[in-house]
């Protein structure tokens, strides 16, 4: 391993620090207190992990978290101090062979199966089944819950914005100022990143997840400078002939040049803005992408920046382009790439009118779908607080129940049917049609053959007695694997680049109805006709006497 | 120190691993080399760090997280792996003693004033202000944002919970299974807990932050026992006498009672229910508050719970009390206060009719009045998801601005009004009516004196000409200390408690009409009239030519 690698893992460890056992409900340790001294230190239960709806009034979902799950289990382990702050915590009459009871907790008897990381998932699938002994996979809840929630919400949220903005754009994560705390800040650097985007501002993220990194500068380093007599150096050598190049009196003949072509006179721009933009090409001529707004688009910051691109481009060098981050986005991205293109005809320079532009404020999924109709010229969007915290959903409810004990399903009934859990170890598969589409997620118990190609399966909504279709898959996917078993890992995680290739070869095999924005289709997920029967004979022996509801 | 404080130290400084250089936008980066390559290395600026707008359509905010600001400035400094980090991310032209001046960077010649953490802060009113090296406070943006934005959303979240609630209620933060990440659930449960929550289901964060933790049982422990013979030992010694008592029997024996008394036949009742309560009740005689909606609150929940407590009563222990997960909460919560009045009535055990009731389904500040209106008997709230993720509001928007150079003021103007900045070095005073509530807070030119105890000030609107007001304080609060100087902390941070304290004694200072929920007054935030000139000359100088804006 390279010193760098170690360095990462050092900071991969340092971050994963806090996830650990008690990062819990202390309801987790006290039921385990409770079945330790009930005598169900024996008892073996399988708890489903699965969410009831889709976030963002969208029909999928995308799972992710499931590496960060698996560390957890690998390193799950109560420390003295754990044991001694539990024995303060917890009342005095706690007996103290369930600390040292606690103390020897592994994960070793515990099998973890789950849905690949990056798939498109459904409500009611599980994305994790966990058995074990009872107590440890029901200390393993909470944590597992965090860890799942915000990961698949992010990569989500992060998925819906690639598909608004299409292929051809760039989406950048900027969110880290706005997020959830620090971690809330990496956290959805790495799950965007998953989910489609391209790169992020936050340098942490890319140094821990090797995640491309970009930016460049903001309004306060334009405003810290007045004046042009505020540039320190001017000199800049030339890319190839390496001549000394003056970059401010060739900035300033320019913008005279350009003032002319694109009508607006030089004495209107800044020259403060005009001095930091020259500084900032001094320091960065091959990587030169200035922000433009700071004090007017159109009469300030278009002006200087070609004029600055244009000097740079005497030196043998190619500005990038601009940043764009206040007012009317589709306006003043048509006016930007109207500029490049006058330029480029006036002084011959094709690859001026392919500068990059990059649009910066507020921006959400509506705010994208609407520049798409006015028609806006950006190439590449910077997302922050509206995908950071999710703020049109901020959390993803995923649960985590028990669905069976030594053998024995469970079922949890609710005066809400969408709340009513499926019972017992099922498996899960995905039927596909003979276009690749993905047709159905039938879920079924575990006892039961799996679905097979060109035969029909009887596929039933899990509650509703008449919704039932027969499909004949031409493909079947079954959705688990088994990620740890034996202590240890047993499939291993994919790494981040594949978890957001997976993301979108998955997304792909959804139908454009199920994906898009508006009124989408809602996907079906079923239940095949030995498990409906389960699920019904079950709640008969549960149902309530002397009540109907 | 003793052993757990040092292991307390180290599970903070595991978590505080990640609040480091890094964890920054690559622009502060970027910036720092543009400024270093013009020479700006000795240049001296004034950054403010304000929010615009306060959280929750409120009009009010606390302001939180300055001390893990202090601890983010102690510990500044970029590692060996951070610098090679850097040298692979920017530009290959990126001249080597760029990295070596970084390498050296610390927070020694940064000074931060603020605000007491704790304290209500209102719009554009600088919650910090950093003085120093140009680059080096350009550097601390983002981290600082971060720092801030987050715990002071929450706390401000929190103490709105707390008022709708009330003094006599408990407020128990339940959220970290839906917290966006594992930090964002331990700093949710901190910045709860400084807001005026009780406590936490949090574990880790009671361990780190010393914060009371809370926690009973979850439904699959109800549904983990399906009859009365998953029961392994039913035997409970007197708490007094220490005779051995057989809970089943007792519990069996009260439930014939009490259901004769609400009219509830025992048969309705889940003896799967009894069981896990009285396994409960064997685990925690003392501190029995049951989980009682998992089958019917009515027919089984409250019945099975009545007869456990009686039948612990009975063996010399006082139950707790009863949570409701689920349903209507305000006519569950009078059911059950009314069944147990009944009991208390029945059985001469006045304190049954004071059992405390807790109630936890995804509830917020609307729940919350409206359960108020309804006239609900609930003692404590469990709040989750809406608490955490600041689901009305999940972001505050806090920024940091330039507001001096070298001496020189720096204004950023902008065509929104609410967005120009207060330019300049400046002190704010917080002034008290005779009543003891706040009536103004006044930004002043750091030049001029402190307004006086008796002597009438103009407040004027900072940028509305017409609105002035001469206000005549009994009593004037510098905003301001200096944290930080010379490289080291200068005014330690208060201790959690002292800043949850000063969270409700500051709270006491606004008047209600500014606190309430629907339609709250504005509280003023003024200039002084040097300052509202010194604004409005630097913008007239800064006025764009030929245009009207």
């Amino acid at each position: 391993m390279s010193s760098e690698e170690s360095n990462s893992n050092r900071q991969m460890a340092r971050q994963n620090g806090i996830v650990q056992p008690l990062l819990t409900d202390l309801y987790q340790i006290t039921m385990a207190y409770a079945y330790w001294k009930s005598g169900k230190v024996n008892d073996v239960a399988v708890f489903d992990l699965f969410f009831r709806t889709n976030p963002f009034q969208g029909e999928f979902t995308i799972f992710a978290g499931l590496e960060e799950c698996l560390k957890f289990l690998e390193n799950f382990h109560y420390s003295d101090s754990d044991i001694l702050y539990l024995q303060q915590t917890l009342p005095d009459n706690i007996e103290p062979e369930f600390f040292a009871y606690l103390k020897d907790l592994t994960c070793k008897d515990i099998r973890v199966s789950a849905i690949e990381e990056g798939s498109v998932v459904f409500p009611r699938v599980p994305l994790l089944r966990v058995e074990g002994p009872l107590i440890v996979a029901q200390l393993l809840e909470t944590t597992l819950l965090t860890l799942v929630n915000f990961a698949s919400l992010m990569a989500t949220n992060a998925a819906r914005y690639r598909m608004v903005a299409g292929k051809n754009v760039s989406l950048l994560e900027f969110g880290l100022r706005r997020a959830q705390g620090p971690d809330g800040g990496l956290s959805a650097s790495k799950y965007a990143y998953i989910g489609g985007f391209d790169g992020t501002s936050n340098v942490l993220a890319g140094k821990m997840f090797n995640i491309p990194v970009k930016g460049t500068h903001a309004h306060s380093f334009v405003t810290s400078f007045s004046t042009l007599e505020d540039i320190n150096s001017v000199i800049i050598r030339h890319a190839e002939t390496q001549e000394p190049c003056n970059l401010l009196e060739l900035a300033i003949e320019w913008r005279k040049r350009v003032s002319a072509i694109i009508d607006i006179s030089p004495e209107e721009a800044s020259d403060g803005e005009l001095a930091a933009l020259i500084s900032y090409a001094l320091a960065f001529p091959s990587g030169f992408l200035a922000l433009v707004d700071t004090y007017d688009v159109k009469r300030s910051g278009l002006l200087n920046f070609c004029a600055v691109a244009l000097a740079l481009h005497d030196c043998g060098y190619r500005a990038v382009g601009i940043r764009i981050d206040s007012g009317d986005l589709a306006y003043l991205s048509v006016l930007a790439r109207e500029t490049f293109e006058s330029i480029a005809g006036a002084f011959k320079l094709p690859w001026f009118s392919k500068l990059t532009i990059v649009a910066s404020n507020d921006i959400n999924e509506e705010t994208i779908l609407s520049l798409n109709e006015q028609g806006h010229k950006i190439d590449c969007f910077g997302i922050g607080t509206h995908l950071v915290t999710c703020q049109r959903q901020p959390a993803l409810g995923c649960v985590y129940k028990l669905t069976e004990i030594n053998g024995q399903p469970r079922i949890k009934l609710s005066q809400d049917v969408g709340k009513v859990t499926i019972p017992g170890h099922k498996e899960a598969y995905r039927l596909f049609g003979a276009d690749g589409h993905a047709l159905i997620d039938l879920l079924q118990r575990s006892s039961e053959p799996a679905p097979e190609v060109g035969q029909k399966v009887l596929c039933r909504h899990p509650f509703q007695e008449s919704k039932r279709a027969y499909v004949i898959p031409s493909k079947v996917e079954h959705l688990y694997k088994v990620y740890w078993k034996d202590g240890r890992i047993h499939t291993m995680p994919k790494p981040l680049h594949e978890v957001r290739e997976r993301v979108q070869s998955s997304l792909r095999t959804l139908r454009q109805d199920i994906k898009r924005n508006l009124n989408p289709t809602p996907y079906k997920v079923a239940v095949s006709d030995d498990l409906y029967n389960f699920i019904h004979d079950l709640w008969l022996q549960n149902a309530p006497i002397g009540e109907l509801s």
